[in-house]
């Protein structure tokens, strides 16, 4: 089941220093160097994988754009705040 | 010093499976799985680290798309061909 972006919007407050575009959770990593970065992506990857939901990730030098939603039902889900979850966990641990 | 349009285009016989946007010279791979799309990314990443030249990385599950120009002279250079090169090698070694 989607939410709505009211719905959206209202949950955001759980999650640490995501937005919503309108299409997917958004959140923007800046790191003190590319291989942070690509390290970071790395156990972005290993949360991902366990969960079986796969951000698109896109890798600017010391930066890394995350976004997720859910392709099979066209908008966020459970299953999006859900990996934003793991993410931020990954993001902590670093 | 930054190559024309007509120069790109004459020297991407050179490399395997780009092309050229207008700006950047392009290649996208497509792997059998997500986790293997990641690992090639650390593949290009360590070589794009000892290059000192790094190329914008985009993963979308299975498919990786790479784009490198030289910022600094805001064209495509030599240095770029040499990256696109190592990410080749990256490739076939994989």
């Amino acid at each position: 089941m989607t939410f709505s972006e009211d719905q959206v919007r209202a949950r955001l407050s759980e999650l640490d220093g995501w937005s919503y575009d309108g299409k997917d959770l958004v959140r923007l990593c800046v790191f003190p160097s590319f291989m942070d970065a690509i390290r970071f992506v790395g156990r972005v990857a290993e949360a991902a994988e366990s969960a079986n939901h796969h951000p698109n990730i896109d890798i600017r030098y010391d930066s890394v754009r995350l976004a997720v939603h859910t392709h099979s039902e066209n908008g966020v889900t459970e299953r999006d705040f859900a990996l934003a979850k793991e993410i931020d966990r990954a993001i902590n641990i670093a």
